[in-house]
């Protein structure tokens, strides 16, 4: 089996550079659909298996936000466990969103969590806000080949400026030493892609300083959050990844509630969903 | 009911500065206790119960380590809101350390998750890197009264350093930038003891950088980490707290695996838990 990061390459180079966000809210089900399952639990994995169903062809990647599962206690956590089984059963890339950070056993725990047992991804993303130490205990699992991080670099929120665009004396801001320091870090992590294991989150609302963390971190993919009602636009997509390759631009909501947009109206809320992947794959490659 | 912060402050008051940490690892549990039961589940909780009824009267607040029983799937969710809802009828305090940090909805999921329902605490921990608008979702929360944040700021860990020492060009680090950001957020939620809901975890392990922040947060009440095996002395505490209340220290393993310890062989678990929990609390009570 390849390593996990030359399969997410491949996967672009088939598939397009669409990942594809499943932070499935109950509210965003056609309320037909909904009434049609008792549980939450079914509810939520039948709307994401519909919506995987329809998009393994077109999404390189799918992201699954554990919050929106989590707050609904044993049944989503049920849910999230069998839509990630579900995935990896389908031969899907997996990222669990669950951007933990923690400290030696703390961060040993969350890597047993969410990189082993029922809760396996193929990546997670992690908060390196504690140190570069904190990364350290998912190394086994990288080492293997099969298992990848993303680190939070830059992202796409309002306040994201707030501590990672601080400026040091030297005039490099925080995500910019940080994205060096990991670039470092997965220089162990190779794989023949050129790209590293320990990949980084890099949003797409602020281009100057995607482009300087790019170029600052060769060998590192981006998962980059932001695009379309953020602001990020297909153009600049072509400077954030490297020969076309090098990174997956994220989309949830705008898929998973196409079925209410006025150019999918009278679909399915699967085939708008592929439609709008589709759309977004295209405007992507023929940006790129 | 008085807000939450006005309750941790009086908690601290009446039975000291111990912060307990239910850091519970099934390999921390004597093996006859561990194998009188039969689930993972029934494991931990029977052993955190004993744990806690052994020390409600001498700890000032629980603090939970949400990644030990992630680790173990469904029965250590099963496990975590069992211990915490056993907790809260006891009438203790309850830090649930999630460290989550996401932004918008994705985090009014983390606040609809570990603020209301099964795995309901009064406290969470909350990484903040993203931003400080990641912090509003818990905003509605807070405002109860009923609600606290402790958001990271200065961690205790080796690599803490790596992003939160990065110093701006004038002169101030990450972390202290950080700490008056959160403190003036906090103006909005004082409590009548003068501190606020939005507590700082500040670890003891840079005295220096420790008095730097405590300085410029004089509203805030930390949660501090990295005390004994760590580094973090008692007699460093007086400044870290204001006229001897203003913070709670730490302990997980120390305490939980205290009936390892020569000076309590022969004592059951609990009894040695309490023990330690005492031998800390007037350690830190005769510095202060």
């Amino acid at each position: 089996m390849p390593r996990i990061i030359d399969r997410l390459y491949a996967a672009v180079e088939d598939k397009g550079h669409v990942c594809l966000g499943l932070d499935t809210d109950l509210s965003y089900l056609p309320q037909d659909f909904s009434d049609s399952y008792i549980s939450p639990r079914e509810k939520i994995f039948h709307f994401n298996k519909r919506i995987i169903d329809a998009t393994l062809d077109v999404a390189a990647v799918y992201k699954v936000q554990i919050a929106y599962y989590e707050a609904l206690g044993i049944d989503g956590f049920l849910a999230y466990s069998q839509t990630l089984q579900y995935l990896r059963d389908k031969g899907a890339i997996v990222i669990a969103d669950v951007k933990r950070g923690d400290i030696a056993k703390t961060a040993e725990m969350y890597a047993k969590a969410h990189l082993e047992g029922a809760l396996e991804a193929d990546f997670i993303t992690v908060n390196p806000f504690m140190g570069m130490d904190t990364l350290k205990p998912f190394y086994p699992y990288l080492k293997t080949g099969d298992k990848g991080l993303f680190a939070l670099v830059a992202t796409s929120n309002p306040g994201a400026g707030d501590l990672q665009g601080i400026t040091a004396a030297d005039g490099e801001s925080v995500s910019e030493k940080l994205g060096r320091m990991l670039e470092r870090e997965g220089e162990q992590f190779l794989g023949k892609c050129g790209y590293s294991a320990i990949g980084a989150v890099v949003g797409c609302t602020n281009r100057e300083q995607t482009l300087r963390i790019r170029q600052r971190l060769p060998r590192t993919f981006f998962l980059i959050p932001g695009y379309g009602a953020q602001g990020g636009k297909a153009e600049d997509m072509k400077d954030y990844f490297k020969n076309g390759n090098g990174g997956v631009v994220n989309s949830s909501r705008g898929i998973l509630l196409a079925y209410k947009k006025p150019e999918f109206s009278g679909l399915p809320f699967d085939e708008a969903a592929r439609a709008e992947t589709i759309r977004m794959r295209e405007e992507i490659k023929s940006a790129v």
